[in-house]
């Protein structure tokens, strides 16, 4: 179809007419033209070097170079998922790709596809959950009648609040830094208000154990007030999660027989001990 | 099998035995426990902040921390390929995945899937190539009659050798960029010698236009002078990709009608026209 | 932890015990023993020559071999997505991802992966639709009143029902098919009739243009009728479209030149004529 | 390009002149028209309920609607590999994938793309190993020469021949099944004649356990005696393990919780125990 207008278009400026509206399909990210490759108009060879990669993933998916408080911030979230070890079954997918002989893009594509719906979609349902709470809040509640109301909801329907719990973790570290780096960066704004009303309120239910807030949790509240919408925050999540996804991949092919069975529970970790980066990095 | 060893294993412990080998299977990327995950070591929630996602990715994959100088490399490596526009094919099958509906993860999957055999692998091939180069000189050849060896070797095929040409730059602003910082940051050593080598005995031939190194040789050249092994900088490269694949499968359910055909030629650019990073940056 | 709970029972086995349940995890659909593979408990290599694939799928998917009747369903329904063209989001994706010189089974990965909301969910969509329908008869509602009611509550969402019209066919011939083939086997119960009732009440509303049945109705409504649950429909489609997929991925590969750009209107059917199968087949 | 062909192709069309050559892109599959849909240039409804699933398979691939010989025998190779259990490592990706509540063309594709070096592909190297023995035999050699040098050629380089021995089995009872199948009609040729010389070779041999022909080597020797090419080989391998794929997949969904842990050694088949098909069936 686009193809007929455009022949139409062509004999349209054969005869000395105009075309009104272009009706080619459009893009706004990236230009090519010889020797030249603009994204979001910045010339791609000008960004190397002066942009970080996870400052190039904002100006990609956002438009815009990202303040550099937004930049700390944006890398911090991009890191806090880099690995989480061999048992999330995204990894084991991955792993057992691997263990086949496969090529890494088809374990990487592999791992990927296990993200669904119970594992790493929290993030986006989080950010919906948290501005379910701050409708209420505009509706002239408190934040912490709000946040009674959304957690109330979720238990009468039986579910533990998106971004709340942890298989393993019963405090999560890395949501702990992303806040303290979103004060220091004074980037908190009515999300983060809101998250912590909510963990308030969680906490204020008799006879519960504390599910405090998680990585995911902290990551949708973070992207709320610094106006990353849901479906971005989803791919960074997924950006995010493949340098992880390809070490498993490329540590199965280099240290493990292949098509050997997988056990995921059957493992030992004899990487470097604890260790502290040095004070300059700080 | 492992079962059945560990109850073994266990048996023995019980009996006051200690077992001499763990035979567990081993990881060394990141250690899990409660509240805590070291990453090669590092307690993520320390790294968050305070390393860049590029260098927090040279850490999983190397095993160290990188210094400055390899860090901004990493980044420059990364951010080289963040995106080429619309046509590439893997890119089209992530646009032809994302007009169907599918999620993002698909949509980023099947892009990932799209690069074979003539499309992202040259920077692990051309890496081959300049090793091959490389036991020429280590044989007592110099660069120059060694990369005459191996670019005849790649006449005598038919082919080009790989990470040079490009089918739309004739010269390519990346690589440039790529090598100025590789300079500047003392990171030169013997495989960019021998690529710059190549690439004159290439414009020595008669009769031929010019094939300039592109991206993936300077990355492969790069690469190799920071000992990065091929299947790494292969990592490297996926990495580096998702990002522009994960852009147009969103730009592509937010800007355009559901189930269209694609035609990769009849589109157009209507994004920021060129424009200049703010001094600061640079 | 089902580890732990091994170990717990082998210390009670050793202790002359007995376990109460075994807490190893259940599969019913293939038994691997040495030199024996029973498919729902059928020797696979007795099968083989005495099933056909599609009886076989029935076997694997629900557990019993078909009737005969049931048989030739599952072949005709198999059969009538085998393909359907170039144009098609998913063939695009697969041919896109073929271009690059990708192995088959990345192809096939990548037209798989396009299968999303809005190309092949219909035949789910349909089932409950139906359903929804069928509800309503079974509360008191003739077919056609009730037909007349989800066609309204269709309509009221601004929607068209799941299986009714198509992107190029006013009338699919392999809906028509497949219906015949139902009322031949005596396969014909209440879903069939319901859908009629509703293409019967679309045909009614004055002012619109006819939007009949599509090939993924009449599966649903013959699925529905012989007890196919919409998640193993789904899983039938899947399997249906998958030689379509991988025909494209190879003739992309033995006809076209690697790193093509694609456009999916810019092509001709240079095949065979329309020719009739023979007798002895029909 | 083609687009700017095709314009100056419609230019000389409107000037009255003829295009010599169409250079519209060319597919040989499936014609589309309004109500229409030719396979092959056989109107799908048509083959609908007159050609099996497997039969249909072979007309899209090959071209031709195969003899009933050829049928049973395309069915008998596409349910050969319809399942084999939980622990191939395809298997454990969809599973992997299954657990994370991921859609269900999610799980196959994952699965899929477990078919690595290692797992999935003898059928295409073993057709390659056959016709190399021959090649020796147009030159003059006997079928037992020629099997004995390739087999040593194998040793050699430390292998086994592929299509040889298996993980589990000593005796594969489906190659036993095929090769008896195409005794019966009629379709054994040079091929099978080649791969039971090199069992005789592999048999010879001193000191050394029996390596009997696995599935993979029968239908590598059918198909090469049938007339199908190594790729559309592979295609069909593909094609027959998507129902085992999906099925897991469905399985892991329906019969197991959410986000577990998957241990491929602790499982325990409660399916129906051995039984056979009834007596019409054979």
């Amino acid at each position: 179809m686009t193809h007929t207008r455009d022949k139409a278009g062509a004999m349209e400026e054969r005869r000395g007419q105009r075309r009104t509206t272009d009706e080619r399909w459009r893009t706004a990210l990236t230009c090519i033209e010889p020797n030249k490759i603009l994204v979001r108009g910045y010339p791609l060879d000008e960004v190397m070097g002066r942009l970080t990669f996870g400052e190039a993933i904002y100006l990609l998916l956002m438009g815009e170079v990202p303040s550099p408080a937004l930049g700390r911030l944006m890398e911090a979230i991009l890191v806090s998922f880099i690995d989480h070890g061999v048992t999330p079954p995204s990894t084991l997918a991955a792993r057992n790709t691997a263990t086949t002989g496969a090529a890494l893009r088809a374990c990487v594509a592999s791992g990927i596809l296990g993200f669904g719906r119970y594992h790493g979609g929290d993030i986006e349902s989080c950010m919906q959950f948290l501005d379910t709470g701050l409708d209420l809040v505009r509706q002239g509640k408190t934040y912490r009648d709000a946040a009674h109301e959304i957690v109330q909801r979720a238990a009468d329907a039986g579910e533990i609040p998106p971004g709340f719990g942890h298989r393993f973790h019963t405090r999560d570290p890395r949501a702990a830094r992303l806040f303290q780096m979103a004060l220091e960066l004074e980037a908190e704004a009515e999300h983060i208000q809101m998250i912590r009303a909510v963990e308030n309120a969680l906490h204020e239910k008799p006879g519960k154990e504390a599910t405090p807030v998680n990585i995911d949790g902290a990551i949708a509240a973070v992207c709320g007030d610094i106006g990353i919408p849901p479906a971005i925050a989803n791919a960074l999540f997924l950006i995010s999660r493949v340098p992880g996804i390809a070490a498993h991949a490329d540590e199965e092919r280099v240290r493990q027989q292949p098509m050997r069975q997988i056990d995921p529970k059957d493992h030992i970790y004899d990487g470097p001990s604890e260790r502290r980066l040095q004070e300059r990095r700080k």
